[in-house]
């Protein structure tokens, strides 16, 4: 029996980006998915009212990164050195904040003004991000940072699936380095028979 | 001569954890303070058009606190194993979801509308994080984590310091438990003489 968990709602969301860490480096988890309606229960007993959890041991903590950069340590996707790790946090830190630039989009109700936040992030933003992570790209050998896999990498792969959701697949069109980093991540062993055999799920 | 640079705008923001950090491990630095007329130009060349920058034998990265969980390591206030990092880590991006939730506060030019931001923060946001951090650091022996000194402790003192200017000084008034952390980390040797001799800015 596993003694790894976890938890979060049925779908990728903040969860993947552990789940692909864990698959990858082969570790067994329990893969708890929390429906909606027992949620207000649930958040009352976590630590700060949000998910994704992470439990080992019998010991819980909580916060998607922070939960990421721990697994990669342990399956080999850190750093070699601190400076390594650094320019990592770097790239993941950067990848946080142009996902919270999404967020507007999915809270905005007026159609109008959807459609309006969703063209400056198309003509705007994108441009301006993935332009600077496709310099990377090209200057670390196919990948981030290190001229090697990350999990930087792998943040980098679930975080554009959620901008398909947000702004269309056809987001990664132009962007062909990005969009073999991601099919490089998503081919992975693990992580490929991962996707092939988890919930279907929106998002 | 000093070969770390620190390049921020005038100011504590999200520079000061970083200065803090090097200040209490005695690393000397340049503390390079950009004037706003001058940031359009240096914008275009730094890696994601954001300070602070950090700068280490001529190698130069960018995020506030990437950066910090670096330099904590060097100055010994990560933690003693991998689980403690992680729960720094959780706590550290809780204080940074928290931090998040100011500024729109500071964006909103509706005076109405920042005033209703406000009394939310107060009445809702503040209460239900500085509850939660306050059973922590009763937990941790006057500590966030591992019931020591850590970088979480120094990010949280400097955090403070901007709900200060966002909410008023008497925002601490009901939390013992965290005004005395902060005045902990504030007497600390390095950071004591640097709030003492540091540039005079509104935040």
């Amino acid at each position: 029996m596993s003694d790894v968990k976890v938890t979060y709602f049925n779908g990728r969301g903040l969860g993947e980006v552990i789940r692909y860490l864990l698959k990858y480096g082969n570790i067994g988890f329990e893969d708890i998915r929390i429906d909606q309606d027992d949620w207000p229960t649930l958040k009352e007993s976590t630590p700060f009212g949000q998910l994704p959890l992470y439990e080992e041991n019998g010991k819980v903590t909580a916060q998607s990164v922070a939960i990421a950069r721990y697994i990669a340590k342990k399956v080999n996707l850190a750093g070699d050195d601190e400076w390594q790790n650094l320019e990592i946090d770097t790239i993941v830190d950067t990848i946080t904040d142009v996902r919270l630039k999404l967020y507007p989009l999915y809270y905005e109700s007026d159609t109008e003004k959807k459609e309006s936040l969703k063209q400056t992030l198309l003509a705007e933003t994108v441009p301006y991000y993935f332009e600077r992570f496709e310099k990377y790209i090209t200057k670390n050998n196919g990948y981030l940072v290190a001229n090697k896999l990350t999990w930087a990498d792998v943040y980098l792969a679930v975080s554009l699936d959620l901008f398909f959701v947000f702004l269309g697949e056809n987001v990664l069109e132009k962007y062909e380095t990005l969009s073999s980093l991601k099919k490089k991540v998503e081919e992975l062993p693990g992580i490929q028979e991962w996707i092939a055999s988890r919930p279907e799920t929106s998002f």
